[in-house]
Formats: structure tokens, C-alpha cells, sequence
């Protein structure tokens, strides 16, 4: 299933420079369904604030209560509305080997510039059925692959970082154990992104990392572009951090979700086993924002603390 | 799942003045996934020769076999790819109205131009039901109506034709049931296109039709051009009915599956129930095609002979 | 995907004796998933008036606007629940033979009793492909055929029932064209179910069928029970025929549907494209439950004229 | 899709006294597809050496690596073969609350006798969405909550399972965290089955569990029941040791899988991302059988070791 149509567009270089990438916010209709309007203002929103890539249908991007034809039809609509201006990598990760190729091989059909892959998380794997996993899908083209031992229940260990970077598609690693780790790869020439906002800044300036993707960028793209770009800036970083704890109290996307619907975005709607953060925090939410100034967040309505009964909680769409 | 990215791209106008739309073969890789790069070929010898669309996954393109996440990766790819060259018609009906429904929100999604809908064939259901089903989709964008009694089992009166033409979505009808039926259409203001190849230069410059959407096209897609471009023709029409006549000899896409092969530009490889057509007839091909001349026909490779051994048919895919 | 277990269960010869299987009606709660309970007292109903099988998911079954994954847990609910007092005959036909073949696996894994197969519809094929989609799901188990060209668009012709004929899983065939092609086949040895409920008094009495398939045991299994076991009885034929005019007079299963909620035994909800029928004609039906005496028919509750606000009509499900 | 038909089968109470439970692997013919005749052969072992339920599609069964229909399929299956002889406990569980809602529901209409269920790993929520998850599919049937944080990256708490425990339906915990933790529960009065075969007998006789859900049970059933029933006996569950260490050297069921092929009772087939054991631990295998003794283990071949060639990895099924 390759084309060359597709395969001439983006090499991997073109994902190793990138600097800003936003775990992109999938947001909801009240019955469920995606809300492509809300979906397409965002996107263009972090393109306007100098975002250089989405990730579609990360774990933010809530991909796991996705069906694989919702996934790949949010990659596909976002290639083909968005794919000039900012480079589109689908998570077609799994942990299933199976699908993680079916999605993979779809995913670059209808044009995605990289894919985001996982170790197998939950069923888990050796280090050699690690290695065959991802070896199922590198050859397909440009790669990044995602470590999260947090949320996998396994870490993904140097080596076989190092056995799958012979591959010419491997773009890099998001990395979330933390800048030891980045500052070993980057020192041995591998590309690493942040995969945690609260250390991004450090991992960009001290320990080698190209750049982040970003939760936090989902709300003020601009920030984080700065603190990507602009050079050190501790005080900005500083300035940051209440936002980011946050937003990271209860696993994400929860904070995110709520930030968003409170910022007039997205439609307060969650799919489970998501729920919205209680009344206390979102009260703290709209503070951060007073004080960070809502000029720096998306979106141009007034920041708002919502009622529990403005949210809409569905289990089967 | 509305997006006015999406939206803002394609009016049903200029679906409405195409006058060759190819309903594009879908080729396979021996293990039955689409051979892409075969694909991206086809596509782009109609582009070259002046198809002004394609239909995805039509009943030639055997959407059929497809499933439903393979049908919209189909429809994105071509979007993706030759969406600036050429109108992408995806075929999203369904004789079920749920999977209508879902197919054509996703279609759209992906930023196809136009779909092609059927009446509920095989279960089928009153004209009441035929309605409300095309009422059900008509709002979701451009929409070609597509009747077929010897497929589906049952007309597509005009009384419902009528009805569901009150939608500005509504661009207009493939009709197969014949130029009475063309003209009756056409002289109330309808749009249609030929069904039937034999008849299209007829339907063209007698009664009224756009153009056609065409089998043959794939084949020759220079002389369906002429054919609908450059003035009555009658000597041309003449000097095709042969391979029309040839192609449906067995009910489509079987004849069109064993010429592409025979020219080279697809792999032998057929999804069943469809199996290649007898030797005789691979025979007769040959001939037909160094009668018309082998530079009328997609491909630069010889056409050849190919024999039973040649041909991978395929259960399991 | 074979296995022992299930396969020692069920021998064509079983399936061969049927003189009554009801293609079953599938019933729907409000939000348009299946109602089980429903679908439980009406299989309960069948068992307790003589119905000797149930087809699940045929056409009157609404099978082509299930999902397949609805489909094979309807048949392994069925067998689950009331396979020990009545054939389960799963409707695993596909015009695709790859869901064929996957639906056929699937059925007889959860206990299927036989398998119902269709032509390749609206796609279609040539008579060699109608073969070989025959022959990918025959020795899967016991088989009926099923030929109904208004549906289809093509008929099953002899030649193809007679190439299929020696497998030994070929139960037999559910046969509409006629009570000629019946006499033709059951001369030759094959067992014919009637697929017309107007004709099957006269198709098993004197033209060899062995039983029917029939839609009309949905209202009354006892009368059609009758018909079929207790000897020729033009009279129960003739007053029947008005009943089952009534039922056909849009196409099946509209006319069930519309009956079995008047009946009160099913919620009055319409997956799309079938819509109720008008008015009119649904005071005919009480009518006509009446003359028959409406403790022929299945339920208990009064008969009753619904108003068009009663009906619910589903689209999205 | 409530069935009284199935409801009135099996009460919460019947799961709850359950002893040995087996977590059944899932053997695969050479092109990935299920093995059912081996399949069959593995639950009748089971029955026969005293096991009284299975988990079916577990993570040992890999149902993280089945479609859905695959999976409900083959609870079906199981409970039409099997269910009169064996408690079919269905691993609906998902992080996603739709597919555990729409896959509890199937189950439980095909018949299983309880639904195990799983907090939403890699995925996460808050606590408040982790009991929203529960109470979405608790009202279905009798149910068994999983807790593994290894494996989902984040602790069931017992606040969570003290919400959940004011269901009827609620029948017990799996429990992966350790005996103190056993104790809590069993304490409380909450049913609890150790989920970790090394700590089972401990479990069992002096914190309060009623018995396993054991992977090591495929191997050695009858040991591992006489573990459960027959008293404390420290011996038998030293003598166990070495066979359940060499298991879970590396994750579950990649052990597994590679000793029951070198039993001979599954086709050494492993579907991604699983690879086998090396040959080392290979030859170790076979050494444990001879001292535990081989009539101790399940099959009657000659235990081996397999080359590396004889396995047969599959990414595409």
C-alpha cells in the first residue's frame, strides 16, 4: 500500500527541525461525534500562533476512545483542510501490532507528514517483541516514537532506541522520563522532543532537546512557542508552571478538556471515563488565566466558570 | 461533523457542469490491499487525458469489497493527492441509511467533493423510505443520485427524483434506464450523466445529458473525451461499441478488470466474487485493442494474452 | 477456524427435513440498538406455534443494516438462548465474498445451525464467480441457498445450483422465481424451500417443495404451520392470501414491521430506509386481523391502529 | 439489549464462590486467524482437571489484540461449547468506555456468565471518571474489576472499589497489588481473587481470597486447583515456583505461549508484538517439565524444544 504520490512530500528532516508540535484537542458535538467546526478553529489557531506540526489523536487528542475510522478520518480531514501549513503526524500507534500497521499504512495514504508510535502499552512485550513492533511499521515512513512509562507500564529503554535508529525513518523520540535521558540521546545525535511542559524549557536550552510536544500549547500556543524559540527564559518558564501543575493535577486531557470548554472553544462535552475537574478547580482555572493575561490564551470569549451542569458526559456516540 | 473548511471548497455547480467522470478502477496488491501506486497512476493518466472526475469505490471500483475505513482512506488518498486536478466523487451510498449516513459525513470529512448515492438496493423499501434515505444525506454537501435497476432491483421513479431535487445539493443523476428517461429529466432542468457507455454520445447531443460518468474511460480516456467534447461524433461511437460491447459482455467491472491487466497498468489480482474473463475473450481484447490503436489506451507496455495461471483471485483479504 | 465441537452438532440431513423456518422479524428499542426482549418473546412465540427454524438477519430480518458484529451476536444470542428448540440458520450471505467467508466462520463458531448464502447482489458476478463465491463458503457447514432476482438483479440459475450440488453441506435452496424452477429441482433431488408465502401451499403440495421460509409465520406461525404439515387446504391457502397481499404490497419487511407493532408485540421503531406504512393501510391490517380472528395471530394486546406520531424512524444507531 | 432469556441464568453469587479460574490462552492457525479445534482441546483440559471458569480474551488470551468481533466471537463460542460445564467470564473491559459498553453488552447477550473489567490504562482518568467507567457497564451483569497497575499505569484504589461495591452486580476484585491489600477487601467482606500466581496460595490460606485467576493453571491445571482446594500446603507452591518464575521472566503470556507449543498442544504460532522465549529459556522449560513431571501438564505429547524457525510472527491477520 505505498504511493509514491504521497511518500515524495515529506522526508524526515523535514519533522527532525520541528520545534513546537501541539497534541492537538479532539473537541465533541453533544451526541458525541467529532465537532469539526471547534476542530478546525483550534488547528487554526495554533497555526496563527506558530505552532509547526499537530499531533492527531494522541493520548490529549483522546485517540484511545477513538474508532480507528474516526482516527484516520481526522487525519485524513486534517491533511487535507491544514497539511499546507503545519505538518500532521497521526498517533497510529497500538498496542497491537496489527492495527498499529492498518492505521499506519491509512494514516500516511491520506497524507499524515509522520506517525507517533507507542510500545506496546497495557499487554506489554519483551524487549525483543518491542523491537519487532516497531520494525512492523518504521519502513512506512517518518516516525516518532513515544515514551511514557507513566501511562505504558513499561519503559522504553536505550537500546532499543539505538537498534531502531538505523532506520533512515526514525524522525526522534518523545521522551517523558525526563533530560537524563534526552541528554543521552541528544548527545548521541538523536532527536528528542519533551513530552512534559513542566520540563520542556530545560530539556530545549540545557539538555539538547529540538523542542516539545505540547499539551499546554493547546491554550496559549504563543507562550510556548517563545519559550521554544526565543531563547533561555526562566522567568517566562516560571510564569508558566502554575498553569502547567494545573493542568497536569488529574491525568490529562481532564485539565485540558475543561480549560477549553472554560475558555468558550469547545463544547463542554467529554466522552468517558473523562470528566470534567470539580468546581473548586475550575474556579483556580480562570484565575491562572487573570493572571497570565487571556489576551495569551485562544479563543476571544470571556473566560468562564462553568456549572456542573453545563457539561455533557457520554458513553456511547 | 460539519467543517466550513471543507465546506467553503466545492458548490454543487461545478459538479454539475462535468462531462467525463470516470468511475476509476481500484487495484490490488496480491495479498487483495489496494496497489496505491497503481492507483495513483490511473488517476493521473485520467487527468492527462481529460476525465474531469472520478467516482471512488463505485460499483467499477468495487466499493463493495471494500471496507467501509478502506472506502474512506481511498477517498482522502485521491482528495489528498490529485484534489487540486481533478472533482473526487466519493461513492458513499449505502443501502443502509446508518452507513450512508456515516460514510458520507466521513467522505466529506476528508474533503471529497461530491457523493454518489444509491436507492437502498437488495433490502429496498418504499418510495416514502427511498426518501427519506436520500433525505438523510442530502444535506451534508453535493450530492449525484445514482439509478441502476438492473443492480439495485428497483427504479428511482421520477416522482422521488422530483422530490429530492428541491435540495440546491442535489447536482444531478446517473441514470442507466435510458434516453427517454434522460430527456425527461433533462427538459425539466435536471442535471444527468449517462450511466451507459453505449448510449452516451447519444444522451449527450440528443437528449440532453452534461456527459457521462463512464467504465470505458478507464480504458480510452481520450476518446470518452472526444466523445463528449467535440461535437456529435457518430463515426467514433461507432468504432467503440465493440469494446463497450466487449467490456460488458459479463456484468462490470469483470471485462474492465481483465483489459487493465492485459495492458499492463494493474496486477492480475482479482477480489472475488469477480473472476477473470475466458481466454477466448482475453483474446478478443487483444484484437479489439490493435484495432483501435494501442496508443488510445492507458499504459505503454505491449497488451498481451495473459493466461489463467496468471490471475491471484483472492477470498481473504 | 473449524471447530469439532460445533461441528459435530448439526448434520445437513437435520437442516434438509425443515418445513418451517420463519425468517425472523429483528425488533429495535428506541434508540435503534436491537430489543432483545422482544426478540427473545418472538423467537418463544415461533417455538411454541411450530416453527422449525429461524432465520436470523435475512432480509426480513433487516440483516443488511446490521453491523456485522450486531449480526454474529444475534445469531449467538439465538443459539445461546433457544438453539435446543429451533434450528438457528444465520444469514452470513454477503454480495462480498470476503465478509461472506468471515460472516460464515463467525456464525458456525458461535453454534449456527446453517448458514443462509446470496448471490453476489448489486455488484453481481459472472456464473463462474457466483461459483466460486459458492464454493469459498460451502464446506464451512450445512447451507440454503437463497435466489431472489427482484432483490438481487440476477438469477441463480440452474446450472450453478447443479455445480453446487455436490458439495455435501448444500441443504438445499430458498427458492423465488417460481414453482417451475421448484418442480425442476425437487425432480432432480434438491430440497426447495418456497421464498414466496402467496405460492408455498401450492410449491410444497404439488411441486416436491419441502416446506417455506416464509415472512407471514412472523404474524401467524400456527395457520402457516398448518399449511405446511397438515395436507393440502386450498381454503387456509385462500384465506391467508389477503393477509399476505396486504404484507407485500411495499416491499418486505415493511409491511411486518408496520403489522408486528400494531400488534403490539415490538416497539413501533423503524431503522431507515423502511418507514411504516400509511394510514390507510394500517387500518386494513386491523381488518384483516379481525376476519382471521386475532387469536391466529402472535401477542395478547388488542390489535390497534397507530397514529404516524408513534412511530420512531432511526437514522443514526 | 436487556435478554431475560440470558439474565436468568447465572447470579452474581454463583461467580463469586468460584476457586481456580483460568485466564485460557488463545492459540492461532498459521495465518493468525483462532485455532478453534485447539482452542477446544485447551477449555476441555481445563474442565477436565477442575478448573471452573475461564477468562476468555484476557490479557494472557491477548484480547488486546482482537477485534471486537473476534472477541465477542469467541465468548460465544465458548459459552455454546462449553457453558454448561465452565463458568465464561468475558474480558469486555476497555479504556474506552464506549467499547466496554458496547462489548459487556454483546457478551452478556451471547451468553457469558460475568464481564471482567479493566480501569482505563494508558488512557487514565480521575478517580471520579474511574467509578463514572464502572457504573457505566455494572448494571449489565455479574462483574469482576481488574486491578494491575503494572500494566494500566495507575492503581484501582479501594475508595473506587467501595463505591463500586454497592452494586449487586459486582461480584469480586482481581487483584494484582499484593496481599495486604487482599486482606483489606477480604476484610470488608469484598470477594477477592489473586491475580498473581506466585502469591496465590498465600492468598488463598492466609489473607482471606477465595482463589486465582492463574495463568499457570493453563499449564498445570490440577495442580494448581489442588493449591486452591485441597488445604495449605507450602510444599506443592515451593515445588510450583521455579515454573511460575521462568513464566513471568518475561510479560505475560509470551511464557506461556512458548511452553504451550513446546507442549505440542498449540501451533507455535504468536501474533505481534509477542515473540517467543529464547532458546535458553527454552531448554530451561523443558527441564522444569521433567522435574514437576510431564503428566503434571496439559497434552500428552513429548515436551520439546522448539527452533527458532518453527515459529511462525505474525503482524497482519
Amino acid at each position: 500500500m505505498r504511493s509514491y504520490e504521497v511518500k515524495n512530500r515529506t522526508n524526515t528532516e523535514d519533522i527532525k527541525s520541528l520545534r513546537l508540535v501541539t497534541a492537538i484537542k479532539t473537541p465533541y458535538l453533544p451526541d458525541g461525534r467529532f465537532d469539526l467546526e471547534a476542530y478546525d478553529a483550534l488547528v487554526n489557531m495554533q497555526i496563527e500562533h506558530g505552532a509547526e506540526g499537530v499531533i492527531v489523536g494522541g493520548t490529549t487528542g483522546e485517540g484511545q476512545l477513538m474508532s480507528w475510522d474516526e482516527h484516520i478520518m481526522l487525519i485524513g480531514h486534517t491533511v487535507n483542510c491544514f497539511g499546507a501549513s503545519i505538518k500532521v503526524i497521526g498517533n497510529t500507534g497500538s498496542n497491537s501490532t496489527q492495527e498499529a500497521i492498518h492505521a499506519t499504512e491509512q494514516g500516511f495514504a491520506v497524507g499524515m507528514h509522520a506517525a507517533l508510535h507507542i510500545n506496546p502499552y497495557y499487554g506489554k512485550t519483551s524487549l525483543e517483541g518491542m523491537i519487532s513492533h516497531f520494525e512492523s511499521v518504521l519502513p512506512m515512513g517518518p516516525t516518532i516514537i513515544y515514551n511514557v512509562p507513566s501511562r505504558t507500564g513499561q519503559d522504553i529503554p536505550p537500546l532499543v532506541i539505538q537498534s531502531v535508529a538505523r532506520s533512515p525513518n526514525l524522525a526522534g523520540v518523545k521522551e517523558c522520563v525526563g533530560n537524563d535521558r534526552i541528554e543521552q540521546y541528544t548527545s548521541d545525535g538523536i532527536i528528542v522532543w519533551s513530552g512534559n511542559d513542566d520540563q520542556c524549557h530545560d530539556s530545549r536550552w540545557d539538555y539538547g532537546a529540538t523542542g516539545v510536544i505540547s499539551v499546554t500549547s493547546n491554550l496559549v500556543p504563543g507562550l510556548i512557542r517563545e519559550l521554544m524559540f526565543c531563547g533561555k527564559n526562566p522567568l517566562l518558564n516560571s510564569r508558566l508552571l502554575p498553569l502547567i501543575e494545573w493542568l497536569f493535577h488529574e491525568p490529562n486531557p481532564i485539565g485540558l478538556n475543561t480549560a477549553l470548554a472554560q475558555l468558550g472553544v469547545v463544547r463542554p462535552v467529554f466522552r468517558l471515563p473523562y470528566v470534567p475537574l470539580p468546581l473548586a478547580k475550575r474556579v483556580e482555572f480562570v484565575n491562572i488565566v487573570k493572571k497570565l493575561g487571556r489576551g495569551n490564551f485562544v479563543g476571544e470569549k470571556d473566560v468562564q466558570v462553568l456549572d456542573d451542569d453545563d457539561f455533557i458526559l457520554i458513553g456511547r456516540y
